[in-house]
């Protein structure tokens, strides 16, 4: 292996969205920037997370010298408490980013032991031979960055996720200048996200969807329920401030929100007026135009907080005839399902329900940059080399094209997961393979018994951990059980006799304590079935064995 | 219970999409429209299909006196078996269903004992109390018909799926004077299709799609494939006439499309120029420009015949760089994955794929009308009570408020399924419930082992069926299994070992048999496995368990 070639080696991300990863080395240094998660698709039952294997760096882990994040999405961050109990090395990201690793890892027990550094914008820090300059990106969440990283062949250019956005709600523009300044000075790679790279034009500015909003909270004369992704710090602050201009006082349910708006409000990123906020026992106490309730769950995940209002089964937020539910988000391909699952519970409550069905207005825009965004960030850094990153394979490929046919990039390379490219001062060759995969972790669900959330459930080991099937008839017409609950147990290297019983009476017991209409949304049933049941195995077996809910209508 | 009164039964589609079903009854007289079935939601898994709960009708076995086919998609007669095995009543379709019906009931064995009959449009048939009028109306397949029920107390019209296409490509139009003459006499209650409800202005004619599809076959230098939803004849239609007008010759793959062609051309939907439609065998006997390949599987299914040939594994269907795949169809809810999936594995092969992506051109249209049609219908025949049919609860309700915002219907009724809607000249009134649900069916997947697909799946006999878990370790970074299959089995009240160890050898086989892109892709490693199984456990047993294969990533 050439000892004067620095590599781009990605260990996630391409191929795929989500558990963004990638290692860059020269000679004996590697950093690496970003460490993601996925969530899992269907085909892998009782599977909480996916995080990229990093073998590739446990094998050279005296020459890992930190791992660098662009921004706090869960695509960029979650894979880091299983990352660092594997290869503890220090840690740099921005302020903001730094406070959501820091929840993360203090619910892992992972923080006394982290080395986690602030990055400035704009301010540069060296590591080994590598010296990094973090400049200031707009997205959808706030303090993000792209990484220059200055190399003794040239400067590597990661963009992590962003879009240009001219006006953003906190005031902190995308860094056209530095931008610029590095296209003059000379640019060897651009790695650029390639999540919008079926959008033509521009992506609308945050800012964009504030008229929408404020015509939603005019209309609105009873309960205002507003649901956006967590992490939506700019979305959370405008609705704040249109609550505050329409006289309506804030609720905030559900815990990554309520965790979100500390974060932003310690660091100055929401302003909250003095008693704008109640405490959800408060909800009661207003009338109905009163109340903004902010509430997560816009994926109709069957746990959150607004899927349990949905099925009128949560202690604070009631949705009454007339009260209007805002899903201020998009539909991730997949979760359709359960969206409108959610959204038909919510209309029988006779709530008027407003999504992004491409027909109520913007009121959501993406965090991603579209085709024009891509065209002027490339135009600006001119890069020599150019690899599209984030993005299943065709994405990629149709972000190489558009890199290529613009008459800028010398040339584009189309890089997977774990291809190694290697790059000097004039040449950019892909020249092998290193080991890559995807690790699966279950995460104990919504359990807050977090001491073992990071045991990695290694698959090798189904034998000893086992694996456990409830299997629950339900009649369809009554929603009543059928049989006693089935109990499938495999591989627990445990007697089980006593063990199956029990459990057969923890489901029945979970049955019991539901609604009918929880009983009616598997997806609800089965997570509750499954939380329930993991917590009664850990406890009497101190084993995590898979558990899969398997649900039967008759 | 009044006996003068008419009642209105929803058995299926009334609060989901799918599985159609109703029943009209007069005193001792029922006719029931559509008997149709629907695919199942994830949650249900090892189920093929699912059907409505027809006890209503069951246990009015001697009132029922007929099914009435609205048309052909799965829908409104998949159902048709399985009803047609509790319930031997006439059924009548128009010419075109009731040969998709023929082979449908022929496939199980059920076509000497049925007794199906034709209804021409325009022409009253009798049943009963009842005297129906078929109306011509245009949809995405043809020989579609409303039904206008002339019942004691009034007509009731029921819509079938529609849209108002003034130019369909088999100039038979939608027969708009016939809805405006009923209009002109009275209709007591319309039915109405709510598919599209959410839809702005007008649907595009079929015909709309011609332009872009010429542009698409003016461009491709190489083969073409063209994939759209086998009952689509219009479009079938149009690609055959392209294909003809470009120089191309046109192989057909998949039983489902070639089967839907042969229908279509012996009714004189499709007119075949002598010498353009060859056999796949002859595939490699031409030129990649003189080929149009029409193939099916739009939709990703795993075991389709274009999913296999994105994974290089179809006997005929090779697919080389720089061919082009145009998949003239919509992402229906729920498929983006597999269907994303197998768009990535044909961009590996360097194809170009078009897809719906909302910026490929007009390459699909629907098959239902939008909200201007909705209200151009109600505005024809200007019923005095309106039932919106069809959808999810959140498409009735907004059809409701449609149809009342508009000052023409007297009252709008939002019915489930189960519920009782009593009418007579003057009024309509929800009364009660029947027992409605939903049925699994498991139909043994891809076995052309008809005679007992139609064996019902009753779920409460789980204890003598059984369930069988193969449980498939496979190695991600070599695709290699990690450890010999586990088999989990439960409930075959037979005795087990031999059938263990002989289930692991099949799923091995199975396994070894299959290509390292087919593992890659869990849907079809699944469906393969499952097959292969359940033929293997049928012929030894004669049972016919539950098989859910799961597969571990390690």
């Amino acid at each position: 292996m050439a000892q004067d070639k620095l590599k781009i080696v990605p260990l996630g991300g391409l191929g795929e969205f989500g558990m963004n990863c990638m290692a860059i080395r020269w000679q004996d240094d590697i950093i690496v920037i970003d460490a993601g998660l996925m969530f899992p698709e269907e085909e892998l039952l009782g599977v909480d997370i996916v995080v990229p294997d990093i073998s590739y760096l446990t094998e050279n882990r005296e020459k890992v010298r930190a791992i660098l994040l662009t921004h706090g999405h869960e695509d960029h961050i979650g894979g880091l408490p299983w990352i660092l109990s594997e290869l503890n090395v220090p840690v740099y990201g921005t302020e903001f980013t730094l406070a959501y690793v820091e929840g993360k890892l203090e619910e892992h027990r992972l923080l006394d032991d982290a080395d986690l550094n602030e990055m400035i914008p704009g301010k540069r820090l060296t590591l080994g031979p590598f010296s990094i300059m973090p400049i200031r990106v707009t997205h959808s969440l706030v303090d993000c960055v792209a990484l220059a990283i200055h190399t003794p062949v040239g400067v590597v250019l990661h963009t992590g996720d962003f879009k240009i956005d001219l006006s953003p709600p906190d005031n902190k523009p995308f860094d056209l200048h530095a931008f610029a300044e590095l296209g003059k000075q000379g640019v060897l790679l651009l790695l650029q996200d390639s999540t919008n790279v079926d959008r033509n034009g521009y992506t609308p500015s945050e800012r964009a969807v504030r008229p929408k909003l404020d015509e939603i909270f005019s209309q609105t004369k009873k309960k205002l329920f507003f649901s956006c992704f967590s992490s939506s710090i700019h979305r959370i602050r405008l609705a704040m401030e249109l609550a505050h201009e329409h006289g309506r006082k804030v609720a905030i349910i559900g815990r990554s929100l309520d965790n979100s708006t500390e974060i932003a409000q310690d660091l100055g990123y929401l302003d909250v007026p003095q008693g704008l906020v109640i405490n959800p026992g408060q909800i009661r106490d207003f009338p109905a135009n009163k109340l903004l309730i902010m509430i997560s769950g816009t994926q109709g995940e069957p746990m959150s907080a607004l899927s349990r209002a949905a099925v009128n089964n949560h202690k604070f937020a009631h949705i009454d005839a007339d009260d209007t539910v805002l899903l201020s988000s998009r539909v991730i391909p997949g979760n359709e399902k359960s969206i409108y699952r959610m959204i038909d519970h919510l209309e029988r409550r006779d709530a008027k329900v407003i999504h992004d069905d491409g027909q109520s207005g913007l009121i959501h825009v993406s965090g991603h940059g579209s085709q024009e965004e891509l065209r002027l960030m490339i135009n600006l850094v001119r890069p020599k080399f150019f690899v599209p990153v984030h993005g299943d394979y065709r994405h990629l490929k149709r972000h190489a094209e558009l890199a290529g046919s613009m008459g800028v990039v010398e040339k584009t390379i189309l890089l997977e997961d774990g291809d190694v490219l290697e790059l000097d001062k004039g040449s950019a060759t892909k020249t092998g393979k290193v080991t890559v995969g995807r690790v699966c972790i279950d995460s104990g669900g919504t359990s807050t018994d977090v001491v073992e959330d990071i045991v990695i459930r290694d698959r090798k080991h189904l034998s000893e951990d086992g694996i456990v099937l409830p299997i629950i008839a339900i009649n369809k017409r009554t929603g009543l059980l059928e049989n006693p609950p089935e109990i499938v147990m495999r591989g627990m290297a445990i007697p089980e006799e006593g063990l199956i019983a029990e459990a057969r009476q923890v489901v029945q017991r979970t049955l019991e304590g539901s609604s009918s209409e929880e009983k009616a949304d598997y997806g609800v049933i089965k997570e509750k079935i499954r939380n329930d049941l993991k917590r009664y195995i850990q406890k009497s077996t101190s084993r995590r064995p898979l558990i899969m809910p398997v649900i039967l209508e008759i």
